[in-house]
């Protein structure tokens, strides 16, 4: 009879509160992507595993969950049992993969460039920790089919103005090039073979700190000069920006032609979604700038790459993404452009419930009854909701800690239906 | 190099038009819900494997999706391996095995009776077939806490202004008792123990009629009389309606007046869409009516079973739902009432479709650009963001052909950044 009533470890399930502000950050996010006009779509949970395991998704493949295969095909008495014998599908544990199928399987009929917009769930078994979920909900936006940096460009003003429409007051989007990363560690002296697990450790540069970076280094015995090349490089280009990097002019130029469009455009969208939602915002706290240490986890990103941060309580990223131009390739044998920004949901909304600050457009109401007649109780009901959300309760017999439930979970007022007269909570 | 670009078998993706219309459902539905007092929550697909194998799912266990062990704890060398030495969690088979986990987990701190909306996924490896997925969105609403028919009610009246506000133009709810149907198999003469699996076989006689259903019973080796007395007692009722039903006055009377108040009730409810909408609805077309071949699939079921249809083109059920008073008992040892109605999401978005009747808020259009700077393009794209989803794009070489795709894909105009002047698609 004994049972675990809680959600399995590492996923979260969400009360009425929490759902009507996730509810609130989807519906404002699509809002402004659609705005912008990139449109919907939606690909399967469920995915080839094949396709899931030869996507060089980093650390994520180690996470993945997979299923069982089912019914004659799961052969338990088979010798030597490989756990491809019995896996059939995963899980993806990004939108970015799946999308990249959807994309090869689809683009005869779609316009190219084609803008995606996803909101959808993944799933990671990671070690779970704090608004970090092992079935989590990502927004994405992608463009497919350009390659040129105006991609970008309309992505990140497009981040911009949905943390801004979501009572984001500040926003630092952090830019790098994989390319120049890439070409830094190489001009330190160590090999191609190396580069992407060089990247991967470097990406931990804000957790670990240039210590803890060199000490990884030196666990994968990479030659010590080596090391201390890349580290002085590194600590280098931090101190003197972007001018500093040895890279591909055009490469660079590209960058700096992002940034600067960026910032200079984006005050006048904060400027625009501060009139839209009659709310005060400082257009300066919103910019973005060249990060050598920005890098992103996963091996699949050939360009640009960006993270997001705030000064409004959050010291983790809240959203992040890059170029991607290989990944179509690997399935279909052509090259298509590919570039993605990805919010994070769950960080979002965790941020907007500790700030408790947004109005939402209708208020919902207990309707008390007592000894009416149900086609009655239906017809206040009726009447009330033109401008209320309105449920109906049969008179409590303790009313006080009966408003103190409601209170809690996210009513605002109360009327009994004699007189339809509304309490305010 | 060769890939299968196919959704995994079964699955479905969503290209724009039809993801558009997804939401749209989903917003519409969510805004009926909201408005008539339920309150949306969220649970993970990821679940309890002994939670759903608990949980009298009828076929539905049998085709469940299960997650394989991760790292360490998987051991593929134990001796004569059982499917439980190499599964962790189960995908959810449906939306209220998790809410009733989820209404015990939390039901400290909810309101009661709890009104809850779900708007998720499920999974189900069934034979892929027209408008069935493998993995599926389900649009649920459930009252826990009211042992009263009161929540029958609400629940069915909300459903049909759900289904009126989608541009249905006609919903014929079926509605039954479990508790009639077993009383009418165990007159016949079938034991206790076979109660469940001939209600089961009833539940089929929509798609196999009576001669269907007596060739299924016999196959199970039940006695001839028998069977042969239980259908000439459905074909009875069947003709002669709820009246010449032998069973308990209480749940006769209580399935009665839910179909009088319903019936009551549900014109004035239509007539108010019709005007919302502005649209021509007809409200006879809206009624709920008593059918005994009614039963629903899952063991779960302990008293009313409802079954939606519709004249506007689909022959399967667009809804169901029914009670399920005993579910939270086996986890917590305490009875909770508790009755739910699922909107069926894929038929009714299929079925809108179709039918290609619905009016967006807003339209998108492309922007065309030449030679223009790209902060020139994002100021002009600025400008007509304040009415329409503005997508902006290099003027292509082969004008006829991307006006082409443009319509395909749920595009509505577009305009050139030098006059802005909207041309009709």
């Amino acid at each position: 009879m004994k049972r675990n009533l809680n959600p399995i470890k590492g996923t979260k399930e969400y009360l009425p509160k929490e759902s009507r502000m996730r509810e609130f950050v989807r519906q404002k996010i699509l809002e402004v992507y659609q705005k912008n006009g990139y449109q919907l779509i939606s690909t399967p949970i469920l995915e080839h595993l094949n396709l899931l395991e030869g996507s060089e998704g980093g650390d994520n493949l180690k996470m993945m969950f997979k299923t069982i295969k089912r019914g004659e095909k799961l052969n338990l008495k088979k010798e030597n049992l490989s756990i491809d014998d019995i896996t059939e599908e995963g899980l993806r544990y990004d939108l970015t993969v799946p999308l990249s199928r959807f994309y090869a399987n689809n683009r005869e009929s779609l316009i190219c460039p084609f803008k995606a917009i996803q909101i959808d769930k993944s799933f990671r078994a990671e070690k779970p920790q704090l608004g970090r979920y092992r079935e989590f909900t990502q927004c994405d936006i992608d463009v497919f089919g350009d390659k040129t940096h105006w991609s970008e460009i309309d992505l990140l003003i497009t981040a911009f103005e949905a943390y801004a429409k979501l009572g984001f007051n500040s926003l630092i989007i952090k830019i790098n090039d994989r390319r120049l990363i890439n070409c830094i560690i190489k001009n330190a002296g160590f090999l191609d073979s190396q580069i992407q697990n060089v990247a991967r450790i470097i990406d931990k540069l804000a957790d670990l700190g240039f210590d803890g970076v060199i000490r990884e280094l030196r666990q994968m015995n990479y030659e010590e000069a080596v090391i201390i090349k890349l580290v002085d490089k590194l600590k280098d280009v931090v101190n003197r920006g972007i001018d500093s990097v040895d890279g591909d002019a055009e490469v660079i130029n590209n960058l700096k032609d992002t940034i600067d469009i960026v910032n200079g455009v984006v005050h006048s969208i904060i400027e625009t979604v501060a009139i839209e939602e009659n709310r005060k915002i400082d257009p300066s706290k919103f910019y973005i700038q060249f990060d050598i240490t920005i890098v992103r986890g996963q091996g699949y990103y050939t360009g640009m790459v960006f993270e997001a941060y705030t000064d409004d309580g959050f010291l983790r990223a809240v959203g992040g993404g890059g170029r991607y131009d290989k990944m179509i390739n690997k399935m279909i044998g052509i090259d298509v452009p590919a570039v993605g920004f990805s919010m994070g949901f769950d960080p979002i909304t965790m941020l907007l419930m500790e700030n408790d600050k947004i109005q939402f457009k209708r208020s919902l109401i207990a309707l008390f009854y007592e000894n009416e007649k149900m086609c009655d109780v239906l017809l206040a009901k009726q009447v009330l909701k033109q401008q209320y959300d309105v449920s109906i309760f049969k008179k409590p017999k303790n009313m006080k800690n009966f408003i103190d439930k409601l209170k809690q979970n996210g009513f605002s007022g109360f009327a009994f239906v004699d007189t339809l007269k509304i309490n305010k909570l």
